[in-house]
């Protein structure tokens, strides 16, 4: 079977994907044409073993469902396989260094993939050191900066909706209520960072609290301004779902407060109010999607109708994590 | 070496394994065939490769060793691969709902097993509720009302040692005292619940405390009359096991009490004489077997001297969990 | 591809290998042959699929990094498949007996891997009564007394450093001062056991507290006098480096003081100038080397300039743990 396998190109072989900031617009576009093919054949039920018998290693310091079995599903279609490493029963904890884990790892294996995203300042410096020291490529299952697999999965999702040039489409990236914790910047983040470049016009709305790091800001800025596209700030959610193509609501943590929830929760209980609800998607396009990054908080973040409705696309956006994935590591790998 | 692999038939491709009782007569004679050629092909060392480069999701709730190794060995030798999941280290308590775990699983994989047995009323419910949104098919590694591949190897078990036709034996169904927690009732309720459709007369011992659930006892007694076999219940243990040829001796929890552990612990006490002892296995059929699907409460449950006897079955009975998990796997995966 | 694998040859099949001691001279070049050979292969990218859907489990009841990477990694490497089982997972601490799981997990896969390390007079009968009832071959990847992965890698790698003969060249095994835990006693242990065989003087360094086990010093007196080489034992870590070709320091516990942790911490403060850095690798060898099998307490047990340095041999120690398992598996399974 491995004779009628389509060649993949090798002008990515061995890089990281750390974040999609690190790869030109020509490399993402070969990562959406590769995870099209591999979605494809996955459909067909034509075997894609582009890596028999090498090793990922899943690395994950925080808690997971789809980004875990995505990519150890896609490993196995690769005839890779991945090793579900979770924080617990490993020894980080007993003074592994990234520098050991780098070095050795990739004299074991063929990839490192890290999740640690749950403390601002210290998931992408992590990956960095591993990946400083590592001979093999380093991904970023989400860190505090970035979720490149994510928003990788959400453009080629945009993609298949509205066609492949995204050029005048609005997507209102909105913060969200949920009492459950405090979850990661990196989703919003990425959003803002990635979309400009791709034709995009962004618009951001959040709780006066709620800002996202200045970094992925400015650089959010200088890409629309660069690409053409708008990048616009707002603290109303009506204002932002209006005239929107894309719905993007989720909640997410306070940089300053992620190490006292309780203060975070408590402030967050002013903005109630921030749902993603049907009178608020009617304020949007009549041909406007919802998307979220899942687990939703249900009647939270979204209501059931709008999750569960006739807009939303987060079941292709879950389902397209596995072609993302595969995508990266049978090009980098 | 695939060319040389029986063909299997499809009847029942994408069909879930919840419970015995949702499988014909002839689909269970279809299961038990498969097993055994697979079981022959593993001895005699010939490659089984039916589901190459497919995933199997196993979601455990609670703990493990032969389930979870039968399904991750069973996966390898069929050329697939299975993700072992515990709670703890995925999203469910992130807010994950059965639905969102059935749709996105099957997306990305072929086939979704799920271990949820500790709380009467919850396991059951749940798997319906993800097989209810799955496209692929969706299996009970064990829940609150029945352990249909531990059965399934119990039956393979039997028609090993007394050979195709069961007719006119007899299992003796018997609670026992276990000191360690509370176990869940689901295999005497797959036991009662399946044997009488394959010709055993079945006698069910408990004290009157240990009463399994309504529904399974009714439907193992509708069982018993369409089949024209025996369903009788009794509180005296040596009654059950008087002419038995199957003695099934193993404890079970208080539905009522399931929440209570202390209090049906020290209810259980006064029934430390319902263990399974050499005296017991006297009042059996000479040629009478000791099952349990283990791990058992050594000299609790049983003594050493019948669990470790000549009598005992309780290891070709954990063998054969990996050929039969194979032939559910291959036939409807 | 399976045409071109060269053939290995099975004098060795189904054997334990739960100590170097169990294992003659000529088995353990036979193991460093084949580790050679398989790491050749990984290096050229050419496949060594000697077991093709085949099952190894690894059991853990203490943490790890670079045992179960090296394993998992290498089962692919091999075409099999291995089952990383945490304690906390499994239903080990349910009653589930050595007995049980040497039978059970031989009738579903082919080997059984067991780490079991931090209680004295636990570890290896608990691998012992397994590999008992076991009809597969049974490792021990660390127990009280020995860790004959570790020493293997170490082995391979001293031979890569100073040629086949290792005749003539001094390795200094010293304790050195952690303040994170009781490390368990088995490198050590199972250095002083094989190193005389393959021709080193051995000098073992410790305060007169840390002494080892028993037994295994027993077996190194005699194997030093059966193979000509010496075998001496020093409570001065200066001379122990003086003159040595390798340097292994590395922290250890206290036998009888592994139940309290804290007096044997307590106890250790007195000895924090065990310390290996540059001074001590200066009254080595000018090109002596540094042995760890890591993790290491950074700056405790050796500092980073030694630890970072030239004379470190660390990373290519821990990346032969891959060959060598490798090695073990493809002979004996």
């Amino acid at each position: 079977m491995p004779t009628r396998l389509p060649k993949l190109p090798n002008t990515v072989r061995g890089k990281d994907y750390l974040e999609t900031r690190d790869w030109t617009d020509q490399e993402i576009e070969r990562l959406l044409k590769t995870s099209s093919d591999l979605k494809k054949a996955f459909k067909a039920g034509r075997p894609t073993r582009y890596l028999p018998d090498k090793t990922v290693f899943l690395f994950f310091f925080d808690k997971s469902t789809r980004t875990r079995n995505s990519f150890e599903a896609g490993a196995t279609q690769l005839g890779a396989h991945a090793h579900f490493i979770s924080a617990e029963t490993s020894q980080a904890a007993h003074g592994e260094s990234p520098k050991d884990m780098g070095i050795i790892l990739s004299s074991y294996g063929h990839a490192i993939a890290i999740r640690h995203d749950l403390v601002p300042g210290e998931g992408n410096s992590y990956m960095r050191a591993v990946a400083e020291h590592a001979t093999v490529p380093v991904y970023n299952m989400q860190c505090d900066i970035d979720h490149p697999f994510q928003t990788l999965a959400d453009l080629m999702t945009m993609r298949e909706e509205f066609g492949r040039s995204l050029r005048g489409r609005r997507i209102a990236v909105t913060w969200a209520y949920a009492p459950s914790y405090a979850k990661p910047m990196s989703v919003p983040q990425g959003l803002i960072t990635l979309m400009p470049r791709f034709g995009l016009d962004v618009v951001l709305a959040h709780p006066p609290e709620w800002t996202l790091m200045k970094e992925p800001m400015a650089f959010a800025q200088a890409q629309a301004k660069a690409h053409g596209t708008s990048f616009e700030v707002t603290d109303d959610m009506d204002e932002a779902c209006r005239g929107a193509d894309i719905v993007y609501a989720k909640s997410w943590g306070i940089e300053e407060l992620f190490h006292k929830p309780e203060e975070a929760l408590k402030l967050s209980t002013r903005y109630k109010n921030w749902l993603c609800d049907e009178r608020r998607m009617k304020l949007a396009k009549k041909t406007a999607i919802y998307m979220h990054c899942l687990p939703a908080d249900r009647n939270h973040e979204v209501t059931d109708a709008v999750l569960d409705g006739p807009q939303s696309r987060v079941f292709p956006e879950a389902e397209n994590r596995l072609h993302t994935c595969k995508a990266v590591m049978a090009l980098t790998m």
